[in-house]
C-alpha cells in the first residue's frame, strides 16, 4: 500500500490510499496517518481510486510525529564526518541515534527557511520507517513486524552549529532543524525484493542544482532498521508514528557513485588534498532527493526543495 | 494561575484552574493544556474553585508534548557529571541541550518503569518552563514573553548507559526514557519574586526512601530559561507546548545542602573518596521532590514515585 497526505486545510491533512500510477488516489478509511498508525487494522484495502492526484497538494505523508530518532547507520559516513569534524569518538557495536525535531516535516516541495548560510546549509538523503506502538524492549527480530511504513527523509542540517555541539556530548539541536519527507509512504511489501533484512537496498539519486551528486545504496546499513527500532526500544516504549531514520546514505565506493550529503563530500576532499573545497549551500539553491529500485520504480516520489532566506 | 490536568479518561485529560487552597478546582475555559498554549488568550481568568480536587486524579499538566529540550545550566553539576563519566567535554559559552523523549510524561504519582536495575536508574530533580508558539530567531529578551509556564520535572535517568552514549557525541536515547511533572504548572507571576531573570529561585527539596537527599536552589543557573528558549529557537519555530528543562538544579555548596541526582553526590565521592560508594536506585524505592519558595508555599506540588521492574 501506497499512502500519502493531502492538505486539506486541516493541520494533519487528509490520508489518502496512492495508486500505482501515482496519479490517482482514493481517500483512506481512517482520516489520518497517525490515527492508521494507532490502530493499524482499520487501514482496509482499497481497490478503486476515482480522483485525480494533484502533486501540489501533498504534505508530508505523517505532517508531524510524536517522536523522530536518527540513526547513523552507514560506516563509510561515519567514517568521512568524522574527518570533517576533526573528532575520534568512542567506537560502539551499539547504533548511533539521537532524537530530533518532530513537531513538524517540511513537504515534498516547501520551500526551507534558514537565518543563515554561515551556519553551512546541507542536505542528508536518509531512508526512514515509520513503526505502530513498540513496547519497551521488543526484540530485533519482533521489531520487525512493528515497521509498517518505510519513506524517504531529508535531514536538513547545519554543519558549522554541528561540530561543536557534537563535541559536548549533549548531541544536537540547533544542528538539526526539520526534515522533509517525500510524499509517499510505502509498505514494506511494495519494495519487493528491495526491501531485505530491514534495509532499503535502493539507489537514493541526488542532484544539487540539478546536477548528479549522488547515487549511493540503502543496502549497506551496519544495522537494519529492525534493529534500530529494538535499540531505541530498550528503555522506552515507541509511541506510534516513531520516525526511525538510517542516517545519511552513503557506500564505500563514494568516489564512484558520490554521495548524499555535501560534508561527506568534503570530508572526501580533506582526505584527497587536505583541505574542503566544496561550499555548502546558498540561499536559492535546490535539491532533489529520488529513492529507485532496481526494477525503475521510485515508490517514494520525489523531494524537491529550495533554500531560502528566513 | 496554577493548572493541572484531570485524568478524565481521554488521553490528554481536562484542564482544570486549581485554587491557592490546592484542594479546589474549575474546570478551565479551554478543554487541555496543548490547546490553551495554542491560543493562550483563551485561557480567560476563573474566580470561583468550586470542586473538590482528588489529587490521585492528577496527569501531569501536560501529559505529552511535541518538545521536549533538556538544558544543563547548573555550571556545579557538570563538573562532577564530568567526574562520574570521566570526560573533558568541549567548554563552550552557549547552553547545553538535548532534545528528549516528549510522547508521554508521568503523572506525579505513577510508578515509573524500567528494565533493569543494571542500567543505573538515577532521578534528576529540575525546574523547566513550557512555552507558546516562539518563532524561530527570537532573542532571549523577546523569549521571556513566550515563557507561559512554569513547572517541575523529575528527569529520570539510565547513568550506565548515558556514559557511552555521550561519548558517541550524538547524546542520549537508551538514557533517556520519558520525565515526570509536578501536577501543578504555574504562570511565572505565581512565583512572586521567586521568579527573577528567568530562574526560579526556589529550593528544591528531594528526599531518597524518605530521606532528605538534597535541597538545592534554582537561582544559580548559568543561562537563564530565556536565554535556554533563545538558543532553541536559533534554527527552528518552538511548537506551542515546548517544555524546556533547567538540568539538574545543582549548588555550588553541595556537600552542605547535596544533590538533585544520585550520580551528583557519586561524583562528589569520586573527588573526596577515589571511587563512588552510593549505589542508584534498587526497584521499589521511591523518590519525592518539592520546589518550596522562601515563603514556605509549593506551587508545583509534589512528585512522589516509586521505580518498579517493567
Amino acid at each position: 500500500m501506497r499512502l500519502a497526505t493531502l492538505d486539506d486545510g486541516s493541520r494533519d491533512g487528509r490520508l489518502i490510499v496512492v495508486a500505482d500510477d501515482a496519479a490517482h488516489y482514493a481517500p483512506a478509511p481512517v482520516t489520518t496517518l497517525q490515527a492508521a498508525l494507532e490502530d493499524w487494522s482499520a487501514l482496509t484495502t482499497v481497490t478503486e481510486f476515482p480522483e485525480p492526484l494533484d502533486p501540489a497538494r501533498l504534505h508530508a505523508p505523517l505532517p508531524r510525529a510524536w517522536q523522530w530518532l536518527d540513526g547513523s547507520a552507514f560506516a563509510s559516513h561515519g567514517e568521512l564526518m568524522d574527518k570533517v569534524f576533526g573528532i575520534t569518538p568512542l567506537k560502539t557495536d551499539k547504533p548511533l541515534m539521537y532524537q530530533g525535531t518532530s513537531d513538524r516535516f517540511y513537504g515534498p516541495n516547501e520551500d526551507v527557511r534558514f537565518p543563515d548560510e554561515a551556519f553551512g546549509i546541507d542536505f542528508e538523503g536518509e531512508f526512514g520507517v515509520i513503526t505502530d506502538f513498540v513496547p519497551m524492549g521488543t526484540s530485533a527480530a519482533d521489531a520487525m513486524a512493528h515497521i509498517r511504513l518505510v519513506v524517504q527523509i531529508n535531514d536538513w542540517s547545519l554543519r558549522v552549529l554541528a561540530g561543536p555541539e557534537m563535541k559536548t556530548g549533549f548531541g544536537w539541536v540547533q544542528a538539526k532543524p526539520p526534515c522533509s519527507m517525500a510524499p509517499f509512504a510505502v509498505t514494506p511489501d511494495e519494495l519487493g525484493e528491495a526491501w531485505r533484512d530491514g534495509r532499503v537496498c535502493a539507489d537514493l539519486l541526488v542532484d544539487w542544482n540539478g546536477k548528479r551528486f549522488g547515487a549511493a545504496n540503502g543496502a549497506p546499513m551496519g544495522h537494519g532498521f529492525h534493529e534500530l527500532v529494538a535499540h531505541a526500544a530498550l528503555t522506552r516504549d515507541l509511541v506510534a508514528g516513531t520516525v526511525i531514520g538510517s542516517g545519511t546514505v552513503s557506500n564505500a565506493n563514494y568516489r564512484e557513485i558520490g554521495s548524499s550529503c555535501i560534508a561527506e563530500r568534503r570530508g572526501i576532499e580533506i582526505v584527497d588534498e587536505g583541505a574542503p573545497r566544496t561550499p555548502f549551500m546558498a540561499f536559492g539553491d535546490t535539491v532533489r532527493l529520488e529513492g529507485r529500485l532496481p526494477d525503475g520504480r521510485s515508490p517514494f516520489g520525489v523531494i524537491e526543495q529550495k533554500v531560502v532566506k528566513a
